[in-house]
């Protein structure tokens, strides 16, 4: 039975969703953030509810001591500048060693990890739609890292008895968002009336996923003992295109952009499409929140917090 | 063209029979090597030919002067700890953070790489013979690390225009064999007439190969340009049993030791017989030592050696 709960990276964009939502679900709530893309404001809504460890997961002293006694980690933390294609030994140096002590942290407390992996990790779509047995072949230096984990958390399965759940999650948006993603870059175009701009032909897809469901399934997760040692994927049940997205936000918006394809931009041209099947099995979890739905939940954050990507 | 060479962990096992080879091939060969498991011992045969920098692949600067000028790395470095299971992350660290050295120092000269994986990558056997096709599901940290490397390797040829060729090596043995392989603890057991133990029933099996059809496939790579992006397996052309094995060695060393199946000792269960068809295919490789040569060569090496394991 899961009570207290360690999330690593709780300050950041993944993290202080899934905070609210265990506090609301009645989970007694850890926090270890270096605060170096996780912010404080992200915690305004929890901080009188929950610990705040501040520190980096590379330093093992301080992993261990976050874990002490929790049933549960759920790792989210992940440097945001990995994802710039950044070839800087030490941050992949961060990564894994810090997520090796996370490993270790699990382990001696006999805690259950949830392991935040994501799609990035099967690279370019070989079949659709993209199921758990899909070739992992990342293309991209997030994926192969998280990759990594992946491969770090069946080992220690095996060698250690870990007791570890894999979630690849699609890409994720909503209020918060700390890489300015495509809906949210669709968004703050659109609000200041300003170019639209689709790389490519802007037929190429995402499964973008509400962070509201992605909350709804961690926390699920957590209430099915069955789910131990499998690995699913987390999306939405739909893709869209990136040309049908800028219309659904100019739409949603009322804005009077203009949609521009930039069409020697370049453009990673995939039609992402993710295979949710196992995880609506496990856990009976249906994603909630529609495209449009989600978007005007992101709108209404955005227009409150018009600094938060200038900060 | 190759000309120059940089060979990390060239005073180590397969790094010193390597460099043998590409200094009697005619190339210009630098090794680097921190001396944590490599031994000064094993360079007695070239160290006049080549130039030696003494450091670790975790040191970037080192690195970087290391591979300067070069046309060709070949990344055999690997801490012996790691294969021991153990959970130190600043050994993990290494593994990782020295290898992307490797990597952008390889980059930077835009020099080959390449990548001495293992066939550890594959995990346990879902199919008869593994060929370079197989799921890579890892079941030891020693493979995760090597996978966590070719991942490293597909994304930078992506992203970077690295150019790569990834080895995946089946188990190597011969002569300065660092770690005490079962062909090493067999051959040794037999010279002193104690008991060979068979751990398990003695019916896993491994496709043992001899250190000279490494080294030859090796310096193939080299010379042929069109593997440039490949994975392939390098192995011998057959596995053998551990009983098979305790018997062919007890034969021809002349020993009168007992075979005993230790059938209670925690054994892998492995049955691997990998798929060497590939790399025939591209290279012209053909493996020239029987078991029985191999075995031949290493109790030689092991007679006129008989202290190498006591250092």
């Amino acid at each position: 039975m899961i009570k207290k709960i360690l999330v690593t990276g709780g300050a950041g964009f993944l993290g202080s969703h899934l905070c609210e939502k265990l506090l609301t679900e009645g989970y007694q709530v850890r926090i270890l953030d270096s605060f170096a893309s996780g912010r404080e404001s992200n915690l305004k809504n929890i901080q009188k509810n929950m610990q705040l460890v501040r520190g980096s997961i590379s330093d093992e002293s301080m992993v261990n001591e976050a874990c002490c006694g929790v049933d549960a980690v759920i790792h989210t933390a992940f440097p945001m500048t990995i994802r710039e294609r950044d070839l800087n030994s030490g941050l992949v140096s961060d990564v894994l060693t810090g997520f090796f002590n996370v490993l270790k942290g699990a382990l001696n407390n006999n805690a259950l990890l949830v392991y935040i992996s994501s799609i990035a990790v099967y690279g370019n779509q070989l079949y659709t739609p993209i199921d758990e047995r899909h070739p992992l072949e990342p293309v991209l230096l997030h994926g192969a890292l998280k990759l990594s984990g992946e491969n770090f958390c069946r080992v220690l399965t095996k060698s250690h008895g870990l007791r570890a759940v894999i979630l690849r999650v699609a890409d994720i948006y909503g209020p918060r968002n700390t890489r300015i993603s495509v809906p949210i870059r669709f968004l703050r175009q659109s609000l200041k009336n300003e170019l639209i701009s689709v790389y490519g032909d802007g037929t190429q897809s995402r499964t973008y996923t509400y962070v509201g469901d992605f909350t709804d399934a961690v926390a699920k997760v957590l209430s099915v003992p069955a789910v131990e040692g499998e690995i699913l994927n987390l999306s939405a049940d739909w893709s869209i295109s990136m040309y049908e997205l800028a219309q659904m936000v100019r739409d949603i918006t009322g804005s009077k952009s203009e949609i521009r394809m930039l069409k020697d931009a370049p453009v990673e041209d995939r039609k992402l499409l993710i295979d949710n099947r196992k995880i609506k099995q496990f856990l009976d979890f249906k994603p909630m929140f529609s495209m449009r739905q989600g978007l005007f939940l992101t709108v209404e954050w955005l227009k409150e917090n018009p600094d938060f990507y200038s900060v």
